[in-house]
């Protein structure tokens, strides 16, 4: 049984959704991990984590559109307006969506579904740089695999 | 320390909840483990996992109304729309809800509150195979058990 | 590899979001493990996890404001009325925020972002006490650390 971990630093363009599959996969295979855990966690209050169909991009506009009409910029509801309009409803968005997410890891890999994809979920509207940290736990050999 | 995995398919009748918590405690049994942690993972955008409460089914019937109105079927705002007017609402919907879930497991069982179940919500109207996969990894004595 | 885990105690006044970071973090400590994962589930369908900003505390003042607008207190769509007003709404926030989260731990210490804290989010308008399950599995040395 071993750990391995790394954290990543992705660049945002500001508002969007970043695929992020390839980059968490990489790390699993560093790892020499075949069957265990892949944790995935982003050390931000205003980006998040989504899993989420990869085919059709219409999917993530519909995704954005949906979120900004549930969660209005510059809603007068807000006192915390600091930093903007976007500053209290990306928290927000980030707390309807997920800041950890843990994968199984079967055969060296995250057995995502064929239309699922990880992304990271930028909701402040400017460009920042957002760190993940990957995390694999398990065993190196195929004992206890299915 | 051991890591078990399984992955389950969940026939769904169409939009519903199924309580899958006794099929995830079958397999922490099968596993061994006695202390550790309980990885479930759904590998689709479009069926969800949730934990609720499991006592009375007049709580996801109001689940159910409640996101329903939330997130509209056939809402104009929507262009992914191939699958018909229950497609783009049930990947919002998983996107709300949890794609992944982690309990932890002691004395050999997953410590759910009285009335806390694990529950596979379809959100399509049609019927599905849903595959989900159940990872135990810890220790199967007591060691490290508080 | 070990395994480590321990249930609290969080007591509540009653709705609101009380700041759990310090206390998971000394489960992590007393657990000796300097690298893997930590798990924090709450046995409750009516109180709920949340990762969020710790700086300003008109951040929860507004979260809770969106909440409670989102999710209206004796909504009458709602017929699981038996314990109140607060009753069904809370089994809906659990649902749209978290049960069940999970953090690396990086040289012994879960690395939350600079504005990140873990918080426990009672929906009841009542003070209950509410029981944390926190579980730290992974390497007491140094070995697979990043």
């Amino acid at each position: 049984m071993a750990t391995w971990a790394k954290t990543l630093t992705i660049a945002t363009q500001g508002r969007e959704t970043i695929d992020i599959t390839s980059r968490v996969q990489r790390v699993v295979d560093e790892s020499g991990i075949r069957v265990g855990l892949c944790n995935v966690f982003i050390h931000h209050t205003s980006a998040s984590l989504l899993v989420s169909e990869n085919a059709d991009p219409q999917v993530h506009a519909d995704l954005e559109r949906f979120m900004s009409r549930l969660v209005v910029d510059g809603d007068p509801l807000f006192r915390h307006i600091e930093e903007g309009d976007d500053d209290m409803s990306a928290h927000v968005r980030s707390v309807l969506t997920a800041t950890t997410l843990c994968f199984p890891v079967s055969q060296a890999r995250i057995p995502l579904g064929t239309w699922q994809g990880i992304y990271l979920w930028e909701h402040r509207t400017s460009p920042h740089g957002r760190k993940i940290t990957v995390t694999v736990q398990g065993e190196t050999r195929m004992e206890g695999e299915r």
